[in-house]
Formats: structure tokens, sequence, C-alpha cells
């Protein structure tokens, strides 16, 4: 019975990586960057791409696929700036999923104007569990982690900060009045995955926002070069 | 081909919604009151129960099954003052479930010696979605949200503030340094959940943690009274 049941999820998967390639081939004939974006719920996502595309991302064209079980809240707040901004809901299943998958997004496509974007951004449902194990066809996926979750995170939900290329470090601004050691969240960082880049943020005053602007412009800037003329 | 997934879904609930019956009846036949805990990762769940158990339950006696993907460090806390406490890792399946399902409850109730406790809180996988969706064989069903994670919670995540009896909002402590409007937070809490109960607490100072601990004792006095001679 047990070796069934893993085998189910091995086939969950596997169907899912398939779409995930078929995906990201669609993205990459565009030469759009897709990044995953992910995050516990609360910790800042929303707010750090508004602080983003506040600045502008100068000639790159960038646009948002907000992935939420309900509602549209951040997509109106992307829309404000005058960001493309595709919402996509999970509650179509029971109580509503609690990741996006790549079929999901794979249903956005023709919503999105793929050739008009250099840089697309999916902001994952609010989870530190399930959106690090469905690849949906990105590039480089990136998690923001917010200092009033406890610096134990990394230790907790290991696959998600190993799943990531780049951990945002979010509300420093709130530091002076936590019980919260960088040092310690960094060094249990290290701990489950070695080397990854990090970089301390506070997307409410804007502190170090122009690091995470450039980390995604240099995403997009990549695409472009591998791109066949 | 859509019709068959959700039966798959149904059946999935159905078979835990079995289990969760089961559960509550051996909880039952002890006079065990039985609380599930629910919140985002980093809500301050644990926070909140060392300040309970630090005041005590009087004469009550009072466990912990700590429920995490990976590591025992919340058990370890309350270990630290001496509460019974079981830790249940979800990590056995890909990655590690996002939540507790009965059946893996059931799986913990020989390690926990229900005939000598009162009360059981049950600290589930710090997730808003999936865990609403699983019952466990509790009595009553209370979350933490933080006031660290914004005013739209309730909007994003209905059925986790739909499913609950109590509502614990957490870190108020940090009120004053945040752009945060507690009126603008219970105002769509009543939107998903009318005349749902709810208190304001900070864990890390101890303001409020006393009418938490009142609504735990008055849930095992209920259940202590409902019991046979």
């Amino acid at each position: 019975m047990h070796r069934t049941k893993v085998r189910v999820v091995e086939d969950v998967l596997d169907a899912n990586n398939t779409i995930a390639r078929a995906n990201r081939e669609d993205f990459d004939r565009e030469s759009v960057a897709v990044v995953n974006l992910m995050s516990a719920p609360g910790a800042g996502k929303t707010t750090l791409l508004e602080a983003v595309f506040r600045e502008g991302l100068g000639d790159l064209r960038g646009g948002v696929l907000e992935g939420d079980v309900q509602g549209s809240m951040d997509a109106d707040r992307l829309a404000h700036l005058h960001v493309p901004v595709v919402q996509l809901n999970t509650d179509g299943g029971f109580g509503g999923e609690c990741h996006l998958d790549a079929n999901m997004v794979r249903s956005a496509l023709p919503s999105l104007s793929l050739e008009d974007l250099d840089l697309l951004i999916i902001e994952n449902v609010g989870n530190l569990v399930c959106p690090a194990e469905f690849r949906v066809g990105e590039d480089v996926r990136a998690m923001v982690c917010s200092v009033t979750e406890g610096e134990d995170k990394p230790l907790k939900y290991p696959l998600m900060f190993r799943a990531c290329e780049l951990v945002v470090v979010n509300k420093v601004d709130l530091l002076p009045h936590l019980d919260f050691d960088v040092d310690k969240l960094l060094h249990n960082l290290e701990a489950v995955h070695p080397g990854v880049a990090h970089m301390l943020v506070s997307a409410r005053t804007g502190e170090g926002v122009g690091g995470f602007r450039e980390w995604l412009m240099h995403a997009a800037e990549r695409e472009r070069e591998r791109a066949p003329a």
C-alpha cells in the first residue's frame, strides 16, 4: 500500500515536470526570463514587487502572474502601478490548492502576451512547503523570508530554502523592535543551502530593494543574451 | 477527467474524516479536550504556548503534539518547560506534507499517554491553506494570525479563518512600528467569518495571553463536564 502511494506522488511530479518543460520552451521561444517568487503568507512579496516596479526596470518589460487561493487584491495593487498582471486563483479544488503547479501556469499562458514581456515574475501562493515541490517552467526561483518569522525557518522548511537561487530577507526596518539575530538566520540558511545568495531588504522603506531589482534585471538580460538573434 | 479528479479528492477527505472520528472517540474516552492550533509559518504558535505553559493550567494536565515538516525545535522549546510533548514529522512524503492529517495524528496516539492528559494542543504545520481542510479529531480549532502578516489575510485564506472557533491576533507589541490597521483586519475577519471570537495578544510581552490560557482551560473543563462520571 505504501509503495502504491509513493508511486502516485511520483507520477504527479513527473506529469508536473513534463508540463513545466513545455512552459519553459514557450517562455524561451519568446525570450522571457521567468522568476518563481515564493514565501510564507504576509512575508511581503507584493510590497517588494511594488517597490521594484515603482522604480521600473529600465528598458525591460516586466509583468506578473499573481497566484492566490482566492481574490485579486495583490493583482489590483500591481495593476495600480500599470504593471501587466494576470490573476490565477487556485480555489477550483477542494478549499483551494496551496501552491501553483505547471498546469495552472500553462492555463494562464494565453492571457500573458509573452511577446510583450522580457521578464515574468510568478508570485506563488504564500506557503513554505508545496510551492517548492512544483516547478512551473521558471528559469530561477527566489524566496522572501521576513525577519518577523524567526531565525529557525530554514531548518523547519529546508526544501524551500534549498530550492531557491536567492533568499530575500525582508522587513529589516523592524529589526530594532524584534529579538531577531540576523547572523543566526544566515547560519541556519548556510546549513541547509551552503553558498546561496541572500540580500537584506525593507520593501517598506526601500532599503536594499535596488539590489533585488538589479538581480531581476540581470536575469532578464541573461535570457536576452541566450536568445537566438 | 476533471470529474475523476474531484472524486479522488473527495475520497481522500472522506477517509480522513473517518479516521478523525476514530481519533475523537479515543480522545473522548479519556476525556481529553483537543485543540487544533494553526497559523502561517512564524506567526508565534510556539511562543504563545510557551507563555501559556509558563503560567500553567491550574490543576489541568496539558500536553502538546508538535507537527513539523522536519526537526524538533519547537518540541524541544516546550520540553524545556516540562510540557509533555510528542513530535510528529511530515517529511515521510515527497519533500514533506504541508499539513497534519487524521492518520498522522492516529499514528502518534500510542506515544501520547492520553490517560495522563486533560488537554492536548496539536500544533499544526505552519500553513494557511491545507491544515484547514483536514480534521484530525479535535474538539475545537484556533488559529494565530500575526499583525506583521497584513490585514488582508482573512480575504486571501478564507477557509482557514472560517474553520476556526477562535482567532488569536498576535505580535500586537509591534503595532506602533507597523502600517497595520487592527479595525481593518477585524472587518475582513467579520466578512469571512461573522461573529467568530478573537483576542489581541503579544506572546512576547505576555499581553492578552491570560485570555487565551482561560479559553484553553475552559475547553478542557467543558470536556471534563461532558465526560461520564
